[in-house]
């Protein structure tokens, strides 16, 4: 028995659950990852870095939540328990300790595209499942090349 | 050598830095398991709970991001990694899947509660050490102690 | 003779124009039935109930906004007027009189799973014709399921 | 036996109650034909009575919320449904279709016309019955005199 | 010889001035009820009820402000001190201690539905007297009517 | 023939709109000689004085307006320039050149009290006519004889 | 014996004095007038040209508050009191009654046009005097002429 | 039984009771009495005690806000009631009609001075007991000598 | 070598790339072009014409924002100097000099129908490529097909 | 003949017309080189540079307007066109693709420094033919020349 | 060799340099006398004056960092140290301990005359040299004038 | 004979004095120290640098008034003129003329490290004597705190 009906049938809703948890397990650690480096950044652009994270934080935050409630919304109880977003996050493991500001660039390039990468292929794969959940997950994965656009060119 | 310089003797040090760690992994963990029951929480009450959450999800950000900073400050590095905290937080595991309103005002109580115990020990072990650290500590606990006589009401 | 020149061909007007007119009428009736209830549900809950109702009467009246210019801008006046949605709309009559709590939210998950399912059609329906008008019925319907999944979650 | 206890007796209550009741479906009604001309009108005046339309849109709602939940709080449940509205409404039916912009100012001079006269006869009937909701009628019929003269004034 | 001249004749200012006090004591009164309650409050419905009671606090504040202006504004001296609310108020004395959230919608209806009675005949005595305090009576007896249904359909 | 097509029979449009026509023209000079004063004060109590003046000139221009346009919806065009503000208005002349501040405070109580007394004539004079235009006066009236206290307090 | 004293040698002091009265005057006028007809517009532009009145109206209060406290600055003492504009102003008389929309364009080019040309020649006036009155005039100055081409493109 | 379980045990829970249900009964007398004057206050320096008074009852009401919800979270239920705060209170009676604004400032010299000496007693109480509820109080003290300096300053 | 890496393999990066150099020129030109006519409309509509083109010209600079910032992101540098959309703009030569407000709404019409056209073209060709780009094409083409229903409105 | 006359002598308006224009193409062109190089900025100082172009854009975007509508004021149409821009701006063509942080604030250094050289031309320029249009211009300078200190400041 | 290139040459710089350094100077100790009285002053006027006082303070501080940020625009590094604005200020030494209301106005009213002398001779001295330093001078210098005015007035 | 009457007996009194007295120097020279440099940095990290020490400004303003109005509770009147602070402050001079910004952060750490060894004796100091007065020193310790790890992370 359900305590939220969902609209899609049980194939399509198997396949678009996949893809919300995995993209929900993703953005928690993200959120954790840029903060975690926000609070340990040093060197010459520590202000400047410190700063862009919060929104790198706030963007995370943000988008996690819009596809926990679109995984409830689908039926589909969400997951975001600190236990299975440090077992299952496609981000590797960032360092502890200060962190020297061109080191803090490079670990959030990587885990961006750690994230975008996977991001794409869950857009792929929902496209036929549910149009709905897709415009969702493009509309993330937007935002997300937008930043990681922002840390290459800091890179450069 | 070091990179921040801690207006603080060794000793007193690592008496704060260790209370700072404990209380930024117990509240990294709080804001992520009143998310959890914000999105999974279900029954007559889910909309008054579901907000009610989400205020504890800031408060819990806040004060963990004042915490971090304030190890920072100290010369310390903060960790709040997604398994430092999984690993080290003081709070209970949360239920996996939906969770009904009378179990989710509940699981909030335990939550707050261990967090709150763990805090005043940390009030009392600080207060020589460093009374900088200690008025935060108590600020915070002041603002934890309001949200679990909220939860408790509720449960009366 | 045309007043407003659509820029899609005849054929693909006819489908868009038939989903539009159909999503304006079921999205008036869902913000005067919403209001119905705003005004006269008792019980318990009422504050609860009041309150999340002129959240769906906002999203229904935006949305309706949303729908009718879209007609506009594709050269087809809409049809929004008393007669036309009470006479055209999928959703069931609201009851008349007080309403207790439970069937306020009853009723609410009846009237929103009625307007998604025809929403999913036109989301398939206009894909072909016009990528445009779809990606519009796409956001207004992950907005209507997720005002659906929290009276569902007040309803288990 | 009562959900809602009324401060009026039997009698006044019936007067205001009908009272309320005639400017509930009114402004209801007169919310939908401001939208529906709103979305049609054409012409070189377009945009500034499109804007004006809004205005008018937003009196009315506001004014059938503060009218409703007078009646709720004399203990009448209102009624504002499609069918209800559709089949109860002073105002005359609004035309299909674009509509010229002279047009459009016509038709709101007659719709608000229609309104302002039942208002004002609601206003003499209820000041015995109820001098609360008279207070609250006058003060609508303001507003919608403030309407029909803008609108007058355009059609000079 | 008087500090500030009344515009009214001395008979009218008797009657004015007897419904402006009664009115004031009654308002202070009420909104330190309310405030009782508002902390006081527990059960499943908590946290709606101590938000709720804080609308009616400001109610009350704004209203026994406007009300004791006016008396100032007529040349009475307004008197809304501590013992001439404990001895000259409409409500009983509300309940010590925690109340349970039922017990506290009920307390409710019944302090507002005190206030309401005496605001009536205060609106029905001043019309001869001073059309300009009855108006602001009528407005206040508007607003603490609907607080009164909401509690009443809470109520039911 | 008309522009704007009165509500009111033609006795009663008379008697309201000579009402509306002095409250105007008092109000457009309230705040014209509050104005002068605001620029003109001098002595110890200049700052407190100058910015309570401004409140006046805020009140007049925001009720003449109101009154101004209540006399257009009712068909009687406003009259509100200087020449007839000069000629028709009930306050006394203003002095020229600097004002003590003792001397303000005794011409705003002087100016204010020709006014009320003559809004208090126009609430008389319209109850019959149109109870719409009276609520306006009245509401006018209590604003007018709060400042006028405000102003008789600091005379004491 | 000053009040306040002036920066400014007598003779200069007169120039300016009696640029800054002009204005002053000119200024006033100018927020009556507009407003005048703000109320008195009637044709199809009625919406258009009395929102762009109030934006006139606006300009003119500010101004005229700026040259007027400039003038205490100086230790002038200003005059905007009705008699004195009606006497004083440069605009002429305008109409009374209902204004035909483009009538009212047109009587808005003539009575900013007067007072630009005089504000002109208190811009020569003043350079040498008081360089710190004539950047006053001159940032007026280029508001009204703003004012001055709107009103005249609606006139081509 | 209890509803909110205290983290403070019995004795120390008692201390911190007593001081808190102190402060609630003076804070909320502090904001009546405020408020009394507020309405009552004549001579020439009426509008800066008037408005000054009513800072002080903001910070009187959001103090026992804080003060009563810190008892309930401590698991004690807070009292005031308005016969409770009459027969409580630290501060003497205020007088009954109009104030001199010179005694106006002499009655809230003391009456701040009351509540002062009496929240300092608190502050040295609470301090072992529960250092949480001292660092409140303390702020609140702060507040209140804030005030306490400019009301003497005024009277010097 | 890269600056920005792209996440898309080079055949879809060119297809895409040609699609947002197309739109950025368009929407910059657009804007220019906007802006030209909101400083040379004249006649009885330049009112509200001036005020609709700066919000055409509002959403024209935030989408060339948005399509060049897309660019970036997926490692193609933008290009939207004054030259490159000189010579590469869709949008015929708009007309020097005064223009009259009807031929103001027809170029108006025109301009946004050419880039709209375009739109269309580009949302077709990057379907495959790159849904998160067609995704963005898409939410503009939207845009500017309501501007272009507003516009042809005021030309019927 | 005329659409705005002009306030100015034709000897007069020529000069100031010149210089408004000129004024003109240089901001233009300045919002889109400060626009092209905010796209395209690579380096560590990439956020830097990137937010505190926006503001150049933001300075740029609101003085040509400024500008245009000064020159429209004065009766002559403004040409901010593309190819007007293109062909007659005084900043050289900015760099097409990638640009190193050092170079774009190079870049921007001359950009701004060629735009202030014609600017202080134009200031002395008009002073005798239109004061009131050389306090424009002189405003625009103080601003452009703070930016250009900043980008210098950069470049030590 | 310099950091910043200034735009004027050498002998002009020399004068403008000359004038902002002693402007600077002045407007940081006009902001800490203004502070020091704020602080300090007692009697019946506190508050008025009080708040008059750190209006003065922002006026103050905001142009102080104009008139620096002015001098480093012109290449001139500014000197804005406790040391230097203690030796080099124009304003007498503002008295210690408390300041009785009187007195602080008479103390501001010289503050404010000696600032705004040497602010008249550097408008004039700044004409030649630079229009745009003078310009901002001059805005200062009015600003100054209208505090002046106050303390004046209040003085009378 | 006193102004303020002091809480504290005459020994704590002393203590505490000194305590304010010295944080209120140090606190006024910080804030000039961070302006002076904020106005003179020059090189890459110019702007980061810039805006954060307009960030210790406003904490550094904030705090010093803070400080002074608890002196003046105390009944304690504040120096903070520029000559005592030239005198008195515990920050060694800020160098004249332009600052490299490495050399610009090295200096704001020295500065800031200064004052929190001097704030953190005062805490000390000022226990016994007064714990509102050391709550008060505790806070702005933890703000300044947090500034000096900012600079030193920008020093790594």
């Amino acid at each position: 028995m359900y305590v939220v009906k969902s609209p899609l049938p049980d194939h399509d809703l198997k396949t678009v659950s996949e893809a919300l948890h995995g993209a929900l397990v993703d953005l928690v650690d993200l959120s954790l990852v840029a903060k975690q480096i926000h609070w340990n950044v040093v060197g010459p652009r520590f202000r400047s870095i410190h700063l862009q994270l919060d929104e790198v934080v706030d963007s995370a935050r943000t988008h996690s939540d819009t596809v926990a409630e679109r995984a409830s919304a689908l039926g589909v109880p969400p997951d975001g328990r600190a236990a299975t977003v440090a077992s299952g996050s496609g981000i590797g493991t960032a360092p502890a300790g200060w962190v020297k500001d061109t080191d803090a660039v490079r670990t959030m390039v990587d885990a961006l595209g750690a994230v975008i990468t996977r991001m794409r292929e869950r857009v792929e794969a929902t496209g036929e499942a549910d149009p709905v959940s897709q415009d969702i997950l493009i509309g993330i994965t937007a935002d997300l090349e937008k930043h990681h656009w922002m840390f290459q060119a800091e890179n450069a």
